[in-house]
């Protein structure tokens, strides 16, 4: 038995349409030979009927207090409706199909109610339905525990179960549906003459979405980097087999390119809602710990942190800038605070062994007008800091300046 | 048949109580029922007799040019002689021994002379030696191309043909024999209680090695974490099976730790040998750019490059600090140098999302007054740069603050 693990995310099933762009992708792959199984998140977007807000809104407005373990069988319902709501599309597509919640589809966790790390998967029901011809439709984002307790999985938690699905069913592909075509050069709502790369490694795909490209969750990346489960991000409405992640044996098995072998960027991911912090130290070396002790005990994380004996840079997300802007300042630091700003990072491979890619994304950005708040480099990537304002336009001239648009 | 690859260094062989102690890690591995491949570098170090340097100015005392090709023939020949020798030490201890050079082994390469890439394996000559008994010893950093001119692999080649060797092989373990009893929380020459890691996935090593971790070089090191080629870190004087590098499911088939999953930081490595750059922009923002230029057309890597609008802080390796101070202070620069630096780096997993590391790293060095000159942060890793005089006790203090004596 071929088995295909696909996955869609809230905006690819809260109109009728495209749950039914949807179904016709789980009956492609039907019809190609696979014994498809479908993980589905909520319906729609915040705000929605059957939206996890509006569920959490509901439930308090008859009595405020919501105890974890409730909230989570709560929270399991949007995607328990959404996956019948599914299993309907398909059988209206003249299709055998069948439910089954996250329990059912045998997803063990440990107990943590909100945040759970699935265990194991049993996977004998599923298999049981897929060898009777059934498309097997799982409700995404949980399990439960060892005890019976139905558990949610935290941020990105469809997408792992996806994952792990494929992992556990040890399917050819997990297909993660998601509004771009695939993993690009750059965002194409940004760069319309983005390209697709067609075959990343787990390694520089892991790096792209670190990187702040949201086409699947990094847990779940994280997870199907490690265990090598292969991954295809695609978009409903694109005929493509999208962007294929899987290791570099197989990419050359299926005649792809390996982009960091002759190129050193590949890719511009980008993260918005930043704001930069400049403290001065006034000499004074003991501030610096102060410092990082305060927003530590607050729970604040801190990024792009270039601490010097004098000064200390660092970003932290927008939400959080007054907050940390009070907060230190209430201990007498001195301090410029600039936001909202976006942090552009190119993706590559060696970059630390390239003199000139410092000097080419200075050279893009000077000639586009466009101010460097800050810097930061590993040896896959550089990252720069600019003006929210700025960011659409520095990765354009940056998309250009490295030929991304000439990828193929 | 279970073949096992065993790769053994210069330092591992440079003296005949080493090589006898290496003849007996391949005399274990037989009797365990492996079939081993021995690959071994050049002996001894530099200015020894058959060190790759004496040879090359034996050469260059005849006739100053000595052209790529033929440089390359008598570069293999080091590796050549230490394989013979390790044969006839193994037919000492009554193995069955053959030595075979690189084109003999099968390793065919592109012609790039000095630094050539291996394109494919022919297993067949190895093999059959294996299937009649024989330990097959190896000359490492060599092969040669389709039309038969003989190619050296560049730097840390003995590694890559190592790695390279144990993936056509299909080799059950690629042993690295090195100087450490494997991969360890840090130096244990500078911090006698560093306690060794049994077990890392390829992500975990490789993020190690990178920071400065010598263990086996970073681009055999990036060929194993891609195809999977299980490594084993190891010791010629010790009795255990070192660090294992594999991925997460060999990991918990052995009953070893995943690290990453209970520690944020498990390890921490340093480089040496580097100078900082302080370089004020004096408000002129084209200067940033023809400073980068400047560097990058003389072909000077740069590392930690922290760029703000009125200063930019790099760092280059000590031996080029001069040269750039010259260049930039031609150019009216006005900056300051200071050197010699190290970098550590702490290694380890999700730090971005941890607000305390780095107030904890720089309480600790606060504690032990080490001034930290500049930092750096990437979601696996914060790096401080220190004077070069504060480095061992900087790792000391390091080491304990994040308990990794009690890492097991």
């Amino acid at each position: 038995m071929k088995i295909i693990v696909q996955k869609f995310g809230g905006t690819s099933v809260h109109t009728p349409e495209l749950r039914e762009k949807a179904a016709l992708k789980l009956k492609e792959a039907y019809e190609e030979g696979y014994s498809p199984v479908a993980v589905v998140s909520a319906m729609g977007r915040a705000g929605a009927p059957y939206a996890t807000d509006t569920l959490i809104s509901l439930a308090k407005n008859e009595y405020e207090h919501l105890d974890s373990r409730n909230l989570d069988i709560l929270m399991s319902t949007g995607e328990i409706i959404s996956a019948v709501i599914m299993t309907q599309t398909l059988r209206k597509l003249g299709l055998k199909a069948v439910v089954v919640t996250g329990w059912q589809a045998g997803i063990i966790t440990d107990d943590r109610f909100g945040d759970a790390t699935i265990k194991r998967v049993d996977t004998k029901k599923i298999l049981s339905y897929l060898e009777k011809g059934y498309i097997v439709v799982v409700a995404g984002f949980q399990g439960a525990s060892e005890d019976g307790e139905i558990t949610t999985l935290g941020r990105g938690g469809s997408d792992t179960s996806a994952v792990i699905l494929g992992l556990a069913l040890e399917a050819e592909y997990v297909d993660i549906f998601t509004d771009v075509i695939g993993v690009m050069t750059a965002d194409p709502r940004i760069v319309p003459e983005a390209h697709i790369l067609e075959g990343l490694t787990y390694t520089e795909a892991a790096e792209i979405i670190q990187q702040g490209a949201k086409v699947i969750h990094d847990k779940a990346m994280n997870i199907a980097r490690e265990y090598r489960v292969p991954l295809r991000v695609r978009s409903l409405n694109d005929e493509g087999k999208g962007t294929l992640i899987c290791d570099i044996r197989s990419m050359s098995k299926e005649g792809l390119r390996l982009f960091s072998q002759d190129r050193t960027v590949y890719s511009i991911a980008f993260r918005k809602g930043l704001a930069q912090f400049r403290v001065k130290l006034n000499g004074k070396k003991e501030d610096n710990l102060l410092m990082f002790q305060l927003l530590a005990n607050k729970g604040i994380s801190i990024d792009l942190i270039n601490l010097f004996p004098d000064i200390v840079a660092f970003v932290v997300e927008e939400g959080k800038a007054l907050r940390v802007k009070e907060i230190l300042e209430k201990e007498g630091f001195e301090l410029t605070l600039i936001y909202p700003c976006a942090k552009i990072s190119l993706v590559g491979s060696g970059m630390a062994d390239r003199p000139g890619v410092v000097a080419d994304m200075v050279e893009a950005l000077r000639e586009s007008k466009i101010e460097i708040l800050q810097t930061s480099d590993s040896h896959v990537t550089i990252s720069c800091l600019v003006h929210a304002a700025d960011m659409e336009k520095a990765i354009q001239v940056l998309h250009r300046k490295f030929q991304l648009e000439d990828i193929c």
